[in-house]
């Protein structure tokens, strides 16, 4: 039986969120054993912000909540992907639907995707 | 402009990779920056594999490679997207299409997904 391995990376483990719709893949995060359960008692997408170092309910901000529709571990239990619905539709701070905004094209990274919000007006307020 | 932060996380960045045209996420490597220039120069997806601490062009044994279609990268520069066309047809090593074939239910995870090969055939012989 496969369970959640969080002590191979020191007690955080990646998670891919996609967008459960569309399945684009909207952002990773990553998660450690509290926000973990924080996920599942709120059925929204709770990280470990490792820049913060503190518990980060994705949209406490910016009222973009993930709400989460499925969940899957991989093979030896060190990564998840969790299918969600993305409240407002804009996963990026920057922004756009998706973090993965830059597409390698001829040696660079040119921008692409839909830019949803001006963060200026969500976080500066 | 952005650029691939290698540093941040000594030497390695996750690249998930995703089927491209189911969009399924058939699973999550790390990339360093010569495993980065050999999937650019072969244009098949190749890792670091953390556990036997050596370059691993994804297919080398199994036959089945990735060839790369798209590559994404996120707003701070520290994680990929790849989406490829997985040759045979399944990407875990267990045999499943996807890495991610245990899903969520009822506080358990439960085996999902298609297995498509037989690992003893393949890794074996």
């Amino acid at each position: 039986m496969v369970e959640i391995d969080f002590e191979k990376e020191n007690g955080l483990i990646p998670a891919v969120i996609q967008d459960a719709t569309t399945l684009e893949v909207l952002m990773v995060g990553h998660m450690n054993r509290e926000s973990w359960q924080k996920t599942l008692e709120t059925g929204r997408a709770c990280f470990w912000s490792r820049t913060r170092k503190k518990l980060w309910l994705k949209g406490e901000t910016s009222g973009h909540f993930q709400e989460v529709k499925e969940i899957y571990l991989d093979c030896d239990g060190d990564t998840l992907v969790l299918k969600v619905n993305p409240i407002g539709g804009a996963t990026c701070h920057t922004g756009f639907r998706s973090c993965f905004h830059h597409k390698y094209e001829n040696g660079g990274w040119k921008i692409v995707g839909e830019r949803i919000f001006d963060p200026k007006e969500v976080y500066e307020k």
